[in-house]
């Protein structure tokens, strides 16, 4: 029998979406909202631990406030727990270790499996790379509806190169060049971005020197991207002792 | 027995750009310089009347001083004259005007023949694709020692989009976006700047629509294609009546 | 009141896509259809004739065996045609033709405005730039499921450039390089083609010299986009007067 | 005092490239070859032990009948020896473990920082990234003189993925599509090849699924870029103990 996944917080846009790929990939089990209501089809629980009884392995992307209730819940019921919350504070932190003794656990701000192998590539190649010879560069593509620049995972790939650097982003950033630049200062890390249509995302990283270049390229085609890529942290997830994890542990990087 | 090339200003980096050039697709008849000097091999001239008696078309990437005087001398040899001379005025206008009656001349910023065809079409584009459907966006990167962004290049692509749409450029620019920029605003024209490396310069403008993208680039591999098409602009000129032509008449489009 | 478009063959997935488009630019007046269904909430007609009486212009993207039908009741009628039915014969065309001294007629096999531009500007850089020294290669993109190679439209960008150059297709393709092929041949037309995912479809075609390269890309990034542009062309054909015309009419290139 | 670096078979282009890097990156002691010449400036040496006497480590691009008795040489000298040389046979193998348990040597067929990375990601996507999900396709580019298809670099980097995945390429390969080729195949790697101008050598793997695609891309820029990778490994060579090392290691991934 294939693995029953439930859904924290179905009713959402993005519960829909974990709905549909869960029921694609293995079997939905249901979920909770706080609406009580959900995609049609899919079962619906009263509460996190109803839903986790009926359960193997469930997704979590609701809201910080839930966080304990639901670490309690999940390590009572012994169900391995994907959590996509984000913006959770220090206790909450200490009540996913405690859950993580008894079930795994893995927690991501962003479950999209393209997106975190582009951050743990663009690490080694700031990494291997020296930043005298080889500028980095980031450039992102959004829809026209975007009102922030550079967008979140753009900066996460700056991070993400300038760790592999040994540097602070905020030390070497260059966003939104205009005018008067003057030349390039070595070790800096720019970022340019572009607006335009419905583009869901596109990232590219690049590494250029004098006689070569290497770039890095995602591209999210469809918004449901980060949805399968939970459901397939799911099914790992499953497999794994308990314990809390992390992106890396899933890639296997 | 092929046509005879002189190079006015011989002695500078395009000088020897265009010598090589010259003597690659027909025959350098030789050049002028301040200095008396210039390439080895290319035989030297005193002055503008001696090098037109010896060439059957003059390319001149000298200096505005020169124009009223080179004009006169050409108009006076009846010798073609390639002008890629920049930052001239009203009175050398004038004087380039006159020659042109009795002579053939072609003036350009930019002999680039790449960068010219994508200025003209991307006018095209811009005329033809609806603002309020397809966002317009450039993108250019260049070496790590420039010292302005965006570069002219993608400014001149920008102002042949807005011309294209009948707007002005400065009336929609949107230039080095960071931090909140809310919502893109219909008919924007949004520029990017990328540095890196020794990029000699490339330039995208992109219209992206809910459901397509049609996007032109131009890449110069080497400082060179400036000389190149400005010899290329010789052979045709050669052929022409008098006249004052551009890049648009040469590239016939 | 907004312009009342009609669809023949509105049930077909192209019909639905046309309906859809219809409704959001302006009024969808219904549909005729074999199977006298469609979509939800769209009047139906028995015949071409009794949609035309209602529809201010009709877009027909049926199939060849109706051409000669529906250019008698669109003339009869007189409403203007956007007529995207491929592969009818001679006496289809005359039919054609007859009715275009009549009404306003525009047919083309594909009403993607993106890659009618393609087309165009493609022929207009063949035409320009050199073949001894602009070498074309065209490399495209789609989906896993497609089962030849290159895409139609692909070889539609090839016989552009070809047409541009005074040459045939034919003559000059080379396609699917693998092992030892020996060096490029002057005026070589090359394909290259991927596959992968769910791409709707990727062209690029690119004019590369020893010193510069010039490329043109076209993204599709959904199927609807075909419909997007038929209905775009009705908007503009209702107020032509009568004859045929063709993309490039309505594209004013 | 900076290192010193010796080139065995300076006269060549390769050799050249490798005097001109070694000079600009430390101090080029000189070099040897067969014609007992090569470029101006750079001391000559009769055989391989006199110019390992007056180096740090010597850079070896000659020939695989010369691999016995550089091994033996540069053992008995104590000189770090990197290895560019290729074809080389299972006896050469012997004579080149036998002097690493002296000296340090790194031995690869290709030094480009670039390449090499490339070739270490790929494998690790391919490793990731399951082949029934993400369609694995390489394109390349090289100048119009190039007479085989796909290129060797090409070729590795299918490979890598191939390993990541734990096939072998030839069972999965897909080079050359053109005409009917059916639907693409599961787990296939595909390959398309791009010839044109001068580029010098342009690779782009990439993975695509339903909703994202990541791809990796090198373009070198100039031929010396291989000069310019065995001379950064020459200078970390140095500082390792004896021992056989890969381009893996010195990349440190």
């Amino acid at each position: 029998m294939s693995l029953r996944i439930g859904i924290a917080g179905i009713s959402g846009r993005m519960g829909i979406y974990l709905a549909e790929e869960a029921a694609a990939a293995a079997t939905l089990s249901g979920g909770t909202s706080r609406s009580g209501a959900g995609p049609a089809g899919a079962p619906h629980f009263p509460d996190i631990i109803a839903l986790a009884r009926e359960s193997d392995v469930v997704i979590d992307f609701t809201h910080a406030s839930t966080v304990q209730a639901h670490a309690r819940a999940l390590a009572e019921t012994e169900t391995p727990w994907v959590l996509g919350t984000t913006g959770y504070g220090p206790e909450d932190e200490i009540a996913i270790q405690e859950a993580a003794k008894v079930i795994p656990v893995i927690a991501a701000p962003n479950f999209c499996t393209g997106v975190n192998l582009v951050l743990l590539l663009a690490e080694k190649l700031g990494a291997v790379l020296p930043a005298s010879q080889y500028d980095a560069e980031i450039v992102e593509m959004h829809h026209r509806q975007k009102v922030d620049a550079p967008s979140g995972t753009a900066l996460a790939i700056g991070r993400a190169v300038a760790a592999g650097r040994g540097v602070d982003l905020g030390d070497v950033i260059a966003s939104g060049r205009d005018g008067h630049t003057g030349p390039r200062k070595d070790g800096e890390i720019g970022f340019a971005t572009l607006r335009g249509g419905q583009i869901v995302g596109s990232h590219t990283v690049m590494f250029t020197a004098g006689d070569e270049q290497i770039s890095l390229t995602h591209h999210a085609f469809d918004r449901r991207v980060f949805a399968s890529g939970a459901v397939r942290a799911a099914l790992w997830l499953h497999a794994q002792p308990a314990g809390l994890y992390g992106m890396r542990d899933f890639l296997k990087l």
